[in-house]
């Protein structure tokens, strides 16, 4: 490698708490190995986070709806009651990527969600 | 011990599976000990188990008002979607004995709920 | 009824706190047909409750390796720290009597675990 | 704006199934205002996505040390066992930044781990 690029990723290595190149390296490798796995539409895991306020007209009600017509790809939700109004939701989901984007993208467009994001993890059978 | 009491224990640790005598006795003590944290009011954690199904009018969101009131005593709540109507939610609680029952009668006497449950755990603490 | 037995239920209602009589006797039929459930040796949820202190030696993965075993049965296990040593963990879990009986047995069992109990569920699908 | 960028605009809300153009420019700014409280020090929520193999040598104890070190930042957390050697875990976490990005880093840089990723969420108080 260049000189200017092993000092670009030194301090890259140092900016992320890696203990060394190698370790850095690997971890950089794997998660290619993950972006392909979604693309190859494989079952893939993942973690959906929403945050929303539970007062809305609604919506409660609404995002069990939604969740429910999913339910085959929705292992488990973990959801914290952070203050009287505010909801943190986070869904363990497992499948195909088109079906868990489809969930994605219909929780996202639902009307009162002040925040939502997908995690694309990995089953971890192809990664050693 | 007496022959009979003797007889009747060794039964019931082969019904429970426990590999000796020792380790049975260790687990009815602590058990024990769970019990009197619940009845000295000391701050103990727990499980309450709901079965209901998300359709019943307005009990979604009956749950979370119930849920955030009580919002200090849940640490988080486990969320399964059984299938397309039913719900398995299973709330870790953490507080003084009074505030976790409370909640949990309140629950329990919600319309529509099928089926719930209370777990009385501990902090552990003060169990070695 | 006769009129102890009404004075009974009615001290009864009044501790657990049911706003009716109705709403207890509803309560008390259906966890009946839960007990039956689990009985019928049919598919029943429910959820196992663990408090141990995770510097134990091995502990951590003896447990690990239990619930692998068992993994079909176990939907997804909620896992919090609660101080430096103790963790509280609850398992939701789905399958025949027999197999979470089974789990359940092996990890009550295992040296170190300072509290585990089982909290017998539904999957709601029989219970209207 | 222009034209182009309207059109570009236009797919980008197809692409991501919004069903309006208001509903796109409302999830984008409020996904930059999660960023800028991350970048402000203030209290945060989030997820730690973690995939690994439970039978790699000493991993789940270390995992578990790491995770007891940091308590305070971690909520609950949601264990699944995929296979009968790796598992999806999430941590919901809540704290500062700093702290959260100390836990993260710790735990991505731990040997044997095949994936982790942080997604940064939001205590929702401040975004209507």
């Amino acid at each position: 490698m260049e000189n200017k690029l092993v000092e670009k990723f030194d301090n890259y290595i140092k900016e992320h708490k890696y203990t060394n190149r190698s370790e850095a390296i690997r971890d950089i490798i794997r998660k290619s190995f993950v972006e392909e796995e979604w693309k190859e539409k494989k079952e893939i895991t993942g973690a959906i986070v929403l945050v929303y306020n539970h007062h809305t007209r609604q919506l409660p009600s609404k995002l069990l709806d939604i969740q429910h017509n999913f339910y085959k790809f929705i292992i488990s939700v973990q959801h914290i009651h952070l203050d009287n109004d505010n909801c943190l939701e986070i869904l363990a989901v497992k499948g195909k990527t088109e079906n868990i984007k489809d969930l994605f993208n219909t929780l996202k467009s639902t009307k009162g969600i002040k925040y939502c994001e997908l995690t694309k993890a990995t089953t971890g059978k192809e990664i050693i």
